[in-house]
């Protein structure tokens, strides 16, 4: 039976994702290799999707600046292998495969349905979604107070017009969070509301760049955080990221004229790694050079558990180019979207005539009862309670994954947040990628995020993001014995991929 | 001096904007003029800024499906006049005018500060705001109680997990809200929290649409709703209205294999007329045949003064495939950030997963509320006090109208909502465009929204959207007295547009 699918989307998508692909001269493997590899994972990883024509080896040679043997190869090998059904003159497609075919290739087959997406949604909530949040520690009959306070405080303003940069109380409540915070001298007129780092992001990128301007992204960085910068026009330009942070030396050759750089300088995501003092002087003086924002991510940076921050980055800032951007939501509740950009005053007034135009504030809603609950220290509370939480839950998992999982994978040094970050050691998992071993965990009901997936360059490094926020000690204990076990079927070869998993998609 | 800025803006968003552009071969006027017209209007409306480039005549040419003369002819007109810079070779660029220069045309040069996007900040909230929202009349107070009872009654599931389509109170209480307002049948289940209409609609195209695939808008229509599909990937097609409302044979010429329709039917956007009987049966024909998914705006339907609403679109439709959306921001207060789509239980369940993909919930935080406000009748109670004192203004707005400008307008009829629109009657303005009258109105302190401003085609009626939410009688009556000034101003010659307009801009 012909498997592909009845929607044929367009081309647009496929491309898109192909984008980001980069292939490597100075690699061991040949470059149609590389090409079949990373096509495959984003096959994989859901990116793209059933029925999506891919583009023509032509166009693709062209973009990614090869031969025409190269796409050749790489389309060859897929099709040999039933990712994608290539025709003859009508394009090539990626395939959509049911329990009743089987793919050629030994090892791994597609489950389109359940990985569609980052996560399906039946496995939000499982171990170890790092994007659960620690929702249960949340005072939720404090909070009701605030509300009722708040309003009843700041209710006039809240209901008034022009709150286009959130709501003043709330912005003088952000100011002294983040005094306490970096140390950093912030009046509530250096402090935008927004409704989260992703809305951050994208008014900054209306607001303060050109449509069409490149823009620096770390990579590996967050997925979310590029997409974001993508939807709003902007071409992301994924600069590499070592040891000591984002390489500014190699922006600069990719992309010297970029409008915006955006760093996790605290804790680089998802590597661990601090962005270095050198490496932050020549991040500044590029920007200063080029004219472009740079803005600064320090997620988790209220759950440190031990050693000292760096100064923030803005401390080095005699240009006023840097915007710092947090999000309260992860540390409170799902569905409290609030976040905030703190910068140069010049900027946040920028942020906020872009809003005006635009004739949509931030939801004011929760605005008076975060301003009470922050400026009242129910928040410092709330913090410390789960800093106290999070470092036992992190505690148990380290120990867990040392003890179970000692030889398969190592974990990367870090002392600040809400998830484990690990690196599976070579064979681990009998030569499956990371993004295949969460394609097998989802069906034992583990949420694993892939390392890989976070990289736009080839060859990704392979592990895991682990959270640990929602789970208790035992519960994180079972989910790493699962892991173990998961990992060690992989490694003997006793796990295939199915090619169908309707089971999950359903849920 | 040489008035292009230095940022060069890429091509993309000009030729953007250009793809809107329609030529009529039946037009009294040459191609070529009609051309010269409208982009001389994208300019004046900042819908083309100053920098950006134009695309090259040849390329013009083959997306209008015109010979090169015609673009020719409008860019030497362009350029004779100083609205562009046609320098040999390096291509075509809207030019920046500031005080130094006055431009060679004879009547109106752009404000390109002032007029850079649909409002400038400083005017919201001025008369004739069409956004602005009646939020004098919002009960402060019994809003403030009901956060505080929502919160403690809802608290637990509002900080809980997996809310993706919205509070289950407020899903309930928004299908009572439905069944008594369009006489539909409808359960909780059919309902999904929403950010606003711009969010449903974005919420849809992601969950619903295949990215890039075509979707019919009215024209003239929504500009913000155009843009919120477009920003997903969507191909918009701008389907002519007439008296009957959306001309759907037009539509199965321009896209027959559209995936979605953005209609108003109980009172077309801006023109007021309501989608005629055999227009919604021809609608809901072609949607089932297209496979295509029918959205239904019914904004303001809450607000009608006279008539009867016709039974709501889903009425008509056994296939499945109408989503009703809506929003309670402008009916109560700006930052409330709330709204809807009702629909089919299983596209209401799809818009949920695309929720939990994205990981994303509409902001919780007046939820709680928005449910006790609703289901406790003080939002029926609130609506009838906005009702009563819309109609007022409603009526003290026609007045004044008739009174003074009789003779230059003519009021479209509507029995709903919470704007008047206004036709120019030929040489009311002399001459002037709707677009430069607005521009002009800024700086007498009038926020007037040119009606053309909502087309896409060519040649654009010409009048005004006067809100009249946000001011009292008084007031309104001295704004109709300032536009008939300007008007007879504009008649006899007496004003032209200035080149530049900082004092506006800087607000």
């Amino acid at each position: 039976m012909g498997m592909t699918t009845s929607t044929r989307r367009p081309q647009a998508a496929a491309t898109t994702a192909l984008l980001a692909v980069v292939v490597d001269r100075a690699a061991p493997e040949t470059l149609g290799r590389q090409l079949y590899l990373r096509i495959r994972e984003l096959i994989l990883a859901g990116r793209l999707a059933a029925g999506e024509r891919l583009p023509s080896t032509r166009r693709l040679a062209e973009d990614l600046g090869v031969s025409r043997t190269v796409p050749l190869a790489a389309y060859d090998q897929l099709a040999a292998e039933g990712y994608i059904d290539a025709r003859r003159g009508s394009g090539q497609y990626v395939r959509a495969l049911d329990g009743t075919v089987r793919p050629t290739a030994r090892r791994a087959a597609p489950a389109p349905a359940a990985a569609q997406e980052p996560l399906a949604p039946a496995l939000r909530g499982q171990p170890f979604d790092p994007d659960a949040a620690a929702a249960a520690l949340f005072p939720a009959r404090e909070w009701a107070r605030m509300m009722a306070r708040g309003w009843r405080r700041d209710g006039a303003a809240a209901i008034g017009p022009d709150q286009w940069s959130g709501l003043r109380s709330l912005r003088a409540a952000i100011a002294g969070h983040v005094r306490a915070l970096q140390g950093l001298d912030v009046t509530a007129e250096q402090v935008a509301v927004t409704a989260g780092v992703g809305d951050a992001l994208q008014l900054i990128a209306r607001a303060l760049v050109p449509r069409g301007a490149e823009v620096w992204v770390e990579d590996p960085g967050h997925i979310g955080a590029r997409h974001a910068l993508a939807r709003e026009g902007l071409r992301v330009v994924p600069v590499p990221v070592d040891a000591e942070g984002i390489d500014v030396a190699a922006g600069r050759w990719l992309a010297p004229h970029a409008r915006l750089a955006l760093v996790t300088p605290q804790r680089q995501f998802p590597s661990g790694a601090p962005l270095s003092l050198p490496r932050r002087i020549a991040l500044i003086d590029w920007a200063r050079q080029a004219g472009a924002v740079v803005v600064a991510d320090d997620y988790d940076s209220e759950l440190r558990f031990s050693g000292r921050p760096m100064a923030a980055l803005s401390s080095l800032d005699p240009g006023q180019a840097v915007l710092s951007v947090g999000s309260f939501s992860k540390l409170t509740f799902p569905g409290l979207r609030l976040g905030y950009v703190v910068g140069p005053q010049a900027l946040i007034a920028r942020l906020a005539q872009a809003r005006a135009r635009e004739g949509a504030p931030v939801a004011m809603g929760a605005q008076p009862a975060m301003a009470e609950f922050i400026s009242g220290g129910g928040f410092a509370r709330h913090l410390r309670a789960l800093r106290r939480q999070m470092g036992q839950r992190r505690q148990a998992l380290a120990a867990a994954l040392a003890a179970r999982l000692g030889e398969a994978v190592a974990i990367l040094p870090q002392d600040v947040g809400m998830h484990l970050t690990i690196a599976l050691r070579e064979g681990a998992a009998g030569g499956m990628s990371d993004v295949e071993v969460a394609a097998l965990g989802a069906a034992r009901g583990l949420n694993l995020d892939p390392l890989s997936s976070h990289g736009a360059a080839s060859p990704a490094p392979q592990g895991f993001l682990l959270g640990y926020a929602g789970w208790d000690e035992q519960r994180l204990a079972a989910g790493v014995e699962t892991l173990a076990r998961l990992l060690a079927d992989c490694a003997r070869g006793a796990v295939r991929l199915r090619p169908c998993v309707d089971a999950q998609a359903a849920g």
